[in-house]
């Protein structure tokens, strides 16, 4: 059977003053159809029965995750005491699919990402289902990339794959996000693609992996997840987190698997990493607002507030954003400055960060 | 003896979101050194004794006056039951003055404007009181213009007054608020000040002017006032406001009176017309803040919180206020728009203006 593993274990504050040391951008309705993890299991449903949908995060997440609103088993919802990237992360989900379903491909996939065209996402997610059941190998979905982007990393593609269909090739490597002038040098060559973060494989080959290139991590979650219908299972767990490495599946085991494929996909792809990277996911021509806001003659404003009003007067290419006791207020092109700022604001004023 | 008239009764929203309906500029700290009504007070102590020091203001006012944090005996605040413009306020304390001091000269202020040299305008209040007192004529103090402020009314000088002493002129005429043009020639005559809104006049001079120029304003008031002490006062007050014409010193009395002098002076007045004028006041050259605010790579902004936290970004010359429930971003030169603005909020959002 085919399962998604939607994995909601990050944490940030790129999206402060909404996103909070306590809530993170997969639980924000950033793009107005709900928080950004509903609309990733949505978008899977289609595809993947939802008793095969697993999410996996935080339990600092729990006041922020309800299985009904999800739409999923209760039982699907994996809390991982404290993050540790998305090896680990997978691999929690991996052991219990495969407990249920020894053949299951599993297709993973970030909580917080944002695809406008759901129908071409489920078409290359069939795809990579497909392919991984069939060759037993890491499928990825690469992203045909529509300018030089140094906020993402690349996918390289290699040859063409025989055997699998029209469209899909070898990875050749990926690379880290790139600066401009390598990102250019990119787009021209033609045979890089964004990493979608999005991946399958059968879960049995996961765990096969993590146990060759990752095995202390292996062997602490295995321990712990042997009986976790048992008593003790979050104490367990807990103990198996404890010291244990973070570790992403790209660099732990990606960049050190042989014969991996990419599915180049167009699927209105956008990792929603910023306020700017939201306002050009929904049009920077426009004003783009959420709740109660008032705008005299601005022109590309991203103006949101959860209470109260914001009024904004002759401003162009601005973000304000105000939650609870906070208020934004920067140019659009300055949106990576937020982390540190939320940081500064985390420092300074330790109640209101 | 010599009493001051402190005109509190103004309203409006040119400082929205901080002046709102139930709170007008002089009840607001915007220079940093408390209520601007209680600056126009500290600014007469030195010259005026406290008890002889009047405030008039609306009784919607009430729960922003306190006479013992303005320092003045509780019986010389004054409340209209509505604002009717200043020439009925300045009568109102007028009454009251004359029946405690037939002798008495009273100078009239505004309550919310900024002076940045109190000892200047004390000096001129000084010489004032002394001109308004020997010649029994009403005295105004006209501020040297420094640029052609097109937001001030005018005040043009005639011939010097002979027996004033020096730097004292005969009153030509008062103007409106003059377009640039007209503003720029005032400036290049060299014989045109801004009106400060402060005059000086014998409190039986000023009640025969009132019952000259304004004959029915002036008789509901004095068959108000006449038995203030007497029980029922407030009723009559009430009655006597009722259908009374709304009108300014300026228009209904002074641009009637002859002989008018104006003293040329120079304190570092504003009127803090806009949140641009006091940033003006303050200097725009530099960043201005109150409360819980954190700037990076900011250069001439004006941002203040009553609570919470506001972080701005590389913004230049913008004004942020968030007050309650609402914020304001705007341009600092786009300030005379907050007015309308807040018009449009309490359209929309009637519970957030």
């Amino acid at each position: 059977m085919d399962h998604a593993v939607v994995l909601a274990g990050g944490s940030g504050t790129r999206f402060w003053p909404e996103s909070r040391m306590r809530r993170s951008k997969q639980f924000l309705n950033l793009t107005g159809e709900g928080p950004m993890i509903a609309e990733t299991v949505r978008r899977l449903l289609p595809l993947v029965p939802r008793e095969n949908i697993w999410v996996v995060a935080g339990e600092k997440d729990s006041p922020h995750l309800s299985a009904r609103g999800l739409g999923v088993p209760p039982g699907n919802i994996l809390l991982e005491p404290e993050g540790r990237n998305t090896a680990p992360a997978v691999a929690l989900a991996a052991a219990r699919i495969e407990r249920r379903d020894a053949d299951a491909v599993i297709a993973a996939t970030p909580a917080d990402h944002a695809v406008a065209d759901a129908a071409s996402f489920r078409s290359a997610l069939r795809k990579g289902f497909r392919l991984a059941r069939r060759t037993g190998r890491f499928v990825t979905l690469g992203i045909s990339p529509a300018h030089p982007a140094t906020g993402y990393g690349y996918i390289e593609r290699g040859a063409p794959f025989r055997g699998g269909g029209k469209g899909v090739y070898l990875v050749r490597r990926f690379t880290e996000k790139p600066d401009l002038r390598t990102a250019r040098r990119f787009l021209r060559s033609g045979r890089f693609y964004w990493n979608s973060g999005v991946f399958l494989v059968r879960a049995a080959t996961y765990r096969d992996r993590m146990a060759r290139f990752l095995p202390p991590v292996h062997r602490k979650l295995e321990r712990a997840v042997r009986d976790s219908g048992k008593k003790g299972f979050r104490d367990r767990l807990h103990r198996a987190y404890t010291g244990m490495p973070s570790v992403s599946v790209d660099y732990g085991i990606l960049e050190k698997e042989d014969g991996i494929l990419v599915i180049p996909s167009e699927f209105g792809w956008n990792d929603i990493g910023t306020w700017r990277s939201l306002h050009e996911f929904l049009g920077t021509e426009k004003n783009v607002t959420a709740g109660n806001v008032i705008l005299a003659d601005c022109r590309g404003a991203l103006v949101r507030s959860d209470r109260g009003v914001i009024a904004v007067i002759g401003m162009e290419d601005v973000v304000v954003v105000r939650n609870g006791d906070a208020v934004l207020v920067c140019p659009r092109h300055r949106s990576e400055e937020v982390k540190g700022i939320a940081e500064e604001v985390q420092r300074k004023f330790p109640g209101l960060a």
